[in-house]
């Protein structure tokens, strides 16, 4: 060994800590200047593909490039290519914003960069999760004991969750032998209603229960899953000789944020034998707010229930909080532990070790953002924010039924708004589904908002969904102004 | 409606742009910080189970609380119970640093806060994954095309990809009618070595493949899968009348980093139509040194590849990249599009939409990070950097050889040595191993260095791994003074 490489200067492309400092400081400059303009530019981009990838030479450098080079190939390469969930104007799909204490817990959790895969190779990180997630806990009303961990997303979250579902399922021994070339082993069967998420599909292609596993229960007028109908398949599913495992309820739907009786589905879950698991990505953060708890009505049931503080908790992306009562049979899903990775610091419930309870084992620190978000708002401003969005829902949900031209096509019991124009005489399906979608096209291009759509009974709807952290009673306003401009120039 | 609320104060807990640019300066001075004193740190925490938990609030706070309160409690409470995967003094398990480039990207990417979901969603994100994967793919010697997405870890990757294979088996329906209570399928069958990592084990038990679908192949005396026990394996089970579908080969494996023989085991996939996955999770950055680019020989007739950004190549956790040939499979296995996710914009070519290849529907920009690590490096530095990885690793296995009362239990062709304390004469395996796993418990409880373990033909080995960004010769000199010192304590 020479004392050469020791002497020798930092490797090109690193920083030192003092290099890095000054980066550090122009970076958070340049983001706050970001979240101060991010009003100015269209919320949908306005790009069309290739834009970025035309831009960018078509091979990596083979040397070192400047902080500043990269800044301003973000600024003038990505930025006109950014749809900008941190706008007001945006109230697409469901918000996800970024709130400051949110981003500074992103940046020291890049800082310190653990893995929490075991208690001890983040003992900070794992028990600071727990104790987040008994605190969100609280926030919303649910009894205790009750284990919670944090994915990346609800898709992840409710797939572990079925997964539990097969899993406890015993005697069918999935884990051990598999489901192929069985045939030994009933047809399987889980429930979840027509306006449940895609996520909730496509968990079970992937644990091979197949399309087919899931079946779909009506709504009522309000898309509420129905309870009896649910009796009822259940019923006919039993005697066809399939097994039903799980059914999933929706606190507050994709398309129009319903909220299925969970009581009522509960009782069916507990006289069957099913898991119940409760789908709160987007509705679960209302119950922060004592007039919206209602919302987890039954939940204290479930046997898992999903929330995402990265939907309505002004929390950046990604924050999947996962609860179980049933934390032995999650952990029967998923455990596996190699020669490699075994330990011998105390009991599980003393210091688990979180990678037992999903699929990914690797796991970043994502309980510092949203215990930072949940210290500096506090929980009184969290539910007055959350209580304002569903008020804006409310105002923009009663001008519309006063409207001559416009219409309601669901009720809007959280956030979020479906509508549509319907001039009178104009009655045809077609026309109309037109007509609207040429709406949200013109109020998309224009850039100051971004809405969605969904079909409802057939009918293309406009959906408003507000949530995000920065808006105020203009954005409701404006958002007006918009739907009745885009139906003048277009109508 | 008033004007009140529109001329009030921000909601308590928000930050405007200006006390978010004070704060944030706040954090990345508070990060230049702990970067420069890391290693002042004990790197595995040397704190007890609770310290974190008994030293927080049991409920949430109720009014907002200052940015300094809780830098009090990250530094008071956290840091203690925090381990340092960024000191240089972390050996254990596979490095992940966090470089300065990638700090930032984090850093920019909440601020941003999009969600990758679809191209229009986030098109900038979008197309800096294709671009950004299209420039790995060139640095590690893979030919093109080869379509890559960025996952959270390798274990989703792998999973994805496993699901990806028993797509590819389609005559089987498995996504429309699942596995349960079929008798027309037959047994379903994968392998992957001895060796291979836990998580490929539990990417069957996900899919509803069973432990019992995965046949684990043996090892020649170098760790190494031996293709002709997997030849005879294929072939039994096909006579069984069992479904062989996928093998899993390892370039890099977790105990030893040794590399299987992909080019015989890939004639052995096209020969049989098995889909080839090659784990490369640990292994495939070092590709980027021309010298070392053997370890994907054969991987280039792979239907699917995973490569962890966040392990050897600087980039904060997470970062996996899957790679595929076949993205129209990987899509098959998971594309579920609702009514409210259609979108209009351009083929699947031009503008994918990257929830379509794998369980998450949410995608954090996450290409950010890596771009700006690629591009502040440069290929060059960074292939440097994993070439002085080795060189420490090469050091330290000929400083172990040399010992008298130190021996090797494994090659060391990457940056891993597998060794153990051997004193002549000392023969018994059970005496060993206890001398063994107290000389790695006196170093990691020195708080210099943390080091692993793991077990080897039944023999606990010590496993020092370097990695680290900021390792130097001295940590080589380091650690071989901290065995020596712990055999002389202990021994």
């Amino acid at each position: 060994m020479t004392g050469d490489i020791e002497a020798g200067a930092r490797h090109p492309g690193d920083m030192d800590p003092e290099a890095y400092r000054h980066a550090a400081r122009r970076v958070a400059d340049w983001t706050a200047d970001y979240l101060r303009d991010v009003e100015r530019f269209p919320v949908l981009s306005l790009a069309v593909p290739g834009s970025v990838r035309g831009g960018l030479p078509a091979s990596p450098p083979q040397h070192t490039e400047p902080l500043d080079a990269i800044l301003t190939d973000i600024e003038q390469l990505l930025i006109p290519a950014t749809t900008h969930w941190q706008s007001p104007g945006f109230m697409a799909y469901f918000a996800s914003t970024g709130s400051a204490p949110g981003i500074l817990g992103e940046t020291l959790a890049a800082a310190f960069n653990v893995n929490a895969m075991l208690w001890r190779t983040a003992p900070a990180a794992t028990e600071l999760e727990q104790v987040t997630l008994d605190w969100l806990r609280q926030m919303v009303g649910l009894p205790e004991p009750l284990f919670g961990v944090i994915n990346d997303t609800a898709s992840s979250s409710t797939l572990y969750a079925l997964a539990a579902a097969r899993e406890a399922q015993s005697d069918l021994r999935i884990r051990e032998l598999g489901m192929a070339g069985r045939p030994d082993l009933p047809r399987m069967r889980y429930y979840a209603s027509d306006e449940a998420h895609s996520s909730v599909e496509k968990a079970g292609i992937v644990l091979g229960i197949g399309r087919d596993g899931l079946r779909r229960i009506p709504v009522d007028e309000r898309f509420r899953m129905d309870p009896v109908a649910l009796r009822q398949a259940i019923h006919e599913d039993v005697a066809a000789g399939i097994r039903p495992f799980a059914v999933v309820a929706t606190a507050g739907t994709t398309s129009t944020t319903s909220v299925d009786p969970i009581p009522a589905i509960a009782a069916l879950c507990e006289q069957h034998g099913l898991w119940l698991h409760v789908d709160a990505a987007y509705g679960g953060a209302a119950a922060i707010a004592p007039e919206l708890r209602w919302v987890l009505d039954g939940a204290e049931r479930a046997d898992s229930i999903v929330v995402n503080p990265h939907k309505w908790l002004f929390t950046p992306i990604d924050c999947s909080v996962l609860w179980t009562r049933r934390p032995e049979v999650l952990r029967a899903a998923f455990s596996i532990v190699p020669e490699y990775l075994t330990t011998t610091e105390g009991s599980d419930q003393d210091a688990p070790n979180l990678m037992d309870y999903g699929t990914s084992l690797g796991r970043r620190m994502r309980a510092l953002k949203l215990w930072m978000v949940i210290r500096h708002f506090g929980t009184d401003a969290l539910a007055q924010r959350i209580r304002e969005h569903c008020e804006y829902a409310s105002t923009l949900a009663r001008w519309v039924s006063t409207e001559h031209d416009f219409e309601l096509l669901a009720p809007a019991p959280l956030s979020v708004v479906c509508l549509r124009a319907h001039p009178p005489g104009l009655d045809d399906p077609g026309t109309l589904n037109a007509l609207n979608q040429r709406i949200v096209e013109r109020i998309n291009a224009a850039g100051q908002f971004f809405v969605s759509h969904t079909k409802l009974r057939g009918d293309y709807a406009i959906r408003v969904a507000f949530g995000n952290l920065r808006q105020e009673q203009r954005h409701v306003r404006g958002i007006m102004s918009a739907l009745r401009g885009a139906i003048d120039d277009v109508g």
